[in-house]
């Protein structure tokens, strides 16, 4: 049984020994190579090897799963930041933006056929394993366009705002696992099972993410707070608001999206307090994570192999930067 | 036995009748089905079918490579269009001009995702088939980055425009073909065989295009001739015509580069004439197909059986428009 910083540790060792990227075309490979030169926290393939490692030692299958699906998510991030307009990514230049938009595009395309490669080279149920994958990555491509949506959308529904989150952040975390499983042997339950656990536990995860942007302690997430509220973002916490709001309330809300004043911050936090989202905020997160927890309850292994598992979930939930 | 016609007609029928996207999100899925309702000629999923016909009766595996196939052409255009800058695709607008920029990166993402489920349901040979494919996609991503490079390259030579060719072009035909034969269970030489036919057909059709572009009769193509000369691409033409140019020959190509006079396109083709690139590039296209069709030939079934496969490649390299 290995930690998530063991498993962190020999993934990237793995990763970086065996790069899949020739050298030519350079202006293809070398912006791909850049990027994943940058590191990441590898959350996904972590997830991959320790749900793979519940059932047994970590087999070969289980390191193909754990590339494809850290090259999938670079691929997402790849595309993502174009159309975000982000010119960082883990403190560097996006790619789109050191090589233009060509070259932005073309590598998202090309390290998304490497990390099918990866997949393709599993030899345990290998047809379960793509569908899995395959319907994941329908689905985090859906909840980008439902995110890119509602940036144009004033009325965006809180069940619209948790399929969207679902879709584009949970989904992966829960294929890694499931993948992960699966290429262990895993019955269909215990894979249903490690899937529910990294959805719920994704949602729980990117509801804290709003929450802290908003309340949490700059001195210990090190970046400022506000600064969804600065751009507007539709969080959990704005549409929350905007649905407990009295009409005095939802003036004030509605007022404050139209300036730039100093006091904006300040004055929407008051507002996310008084209307009740701040609370609403906390149990939302509260009830997404017992729900992760429950699932993982229900995955019928010892509870000590579960350890890792479990750690790793109530760092990334309640983490506090 | 079908023809290509026949083929096209059936592949058209299944292809409408089973769309693989559904309603929601809207603004995903509906640009989608816009750029699949104007059309296409179906080249690659009826290389794939004939293939599959070669060795029996067309089977279910087949009809799930030829959509896949399909669906990864159409992937590669949206992509394409966005990199080129193109206002229009088969006579309609393009999808990041009539939906932005975002919808043509998603729906070119999702759509390459749905081509991979449809290859996901192959029964026969699954690894092989996603060996050929996912090989073949980075081939394509890679010419693709390498025609972006040319653009902005004043000296490519000729085998390097070759090899963007074969690998922009030429690879997914010769792909549609061999996983076509694979699934069909062909035996290992009879699917290279039949790959290398695609690839030296592809390659031909492509040069053959780069002709006709020049010294095509617009009555017959129904377009200008020149577009290529026009805009400075690089050609087979323009490449060969530098190789062989004598000193005043190479200066009055470069001098004709820089200018848009009226008489631009007259006088590169009669430098593409005097320097001998006009008989080159006829030469070139012969012996590009010749190979293709000593590779159907090599294939071990029935001449009768290659029929349609040879009528295919007759009309596609013999074309005059």
């Amino acid at each position: 049984m290995h930690s998530y910083n063991e498993l962190a540790r020999l993934f990237e060792e793995r990763f970086r020994k065996n790069t899949p990227f020739p050298d030519d075309p350079e202006s293809l490979y070398e912006p791909c190579k850049y990027l994943l030169g940058n590191g990441g926290k590898y959350i996904r393939p972590v997830l991959c090897l320790m749900a793979n490692e519940l059932i047994d030692d970590i087999n070969e299958d289980a390191w193909h799963a754990a590339f494809g699906v850290e090259l999938f998510h670079n691929f997402t991030l790849i595309h993502d930041d174009i159309m975000d307009k982000a010119p960082l990514r883990r403190g560097k230049p996006t790619i789109h933006t050191r090589n233009g938009m060509t070259a932005g595009i073309l590598c998202g395309d090309v390290m998304f056929i490497y990390s099918y490669r990866y997949l393709s080279a599993i030899r345990t149920s290998l047809p379960e394993v793509l569908e899995v994958f395959n319907t994941t990555g329908i689905e985090i491509c859906e909840g980008q366009q439902l995110d890119m949506d509602f940036e144009n959308s004033n009325n965006v529904a809180m069940d619209e705002y948790i399929r969207m989150i679902a879709l584009k952040t949970s989904v992966l975390l829960a294929c890694s696992l499931k993948i992960g499983a699966i290429v262990g042997g895993a019955l269909g339950d215990t894979a249903n099972n490690l899937y529910e656990f990294g959805r719920n536990m994704g949602i729980s995860f990117q509801l804290q993410d709003d929450y802290l942007d908003a309340f949490g302690d700059p001195e210990r997430s090190g970046k400022q707070v506000g600064g969804d509220i600065k751009s507007n973002k539709k969080t959990f916490l704005l549409i929350k608001a905007l649905e407990l709001a009295n009409p005095e309330q939802k003036a004030g809300i509605h007022a404050l999206l139209q300036t730039d004043s100093p006091d904006k911050v300040d004055t929407m936090l008051q507002l996310f307090r008084q209307t009740g989202a701040e609370a609403a905020c906390k149990v939302m997160i509260r009830d997404y994570s017992d729900a992760a927890f429950r699932f993982l309850d229900k995955v019928a292994i010892p509870a000590k192999r579960k350890q890792p598992l479990m750690d790793l979930a109530e760092a990334l939930i309640a983490r506090d930067k």
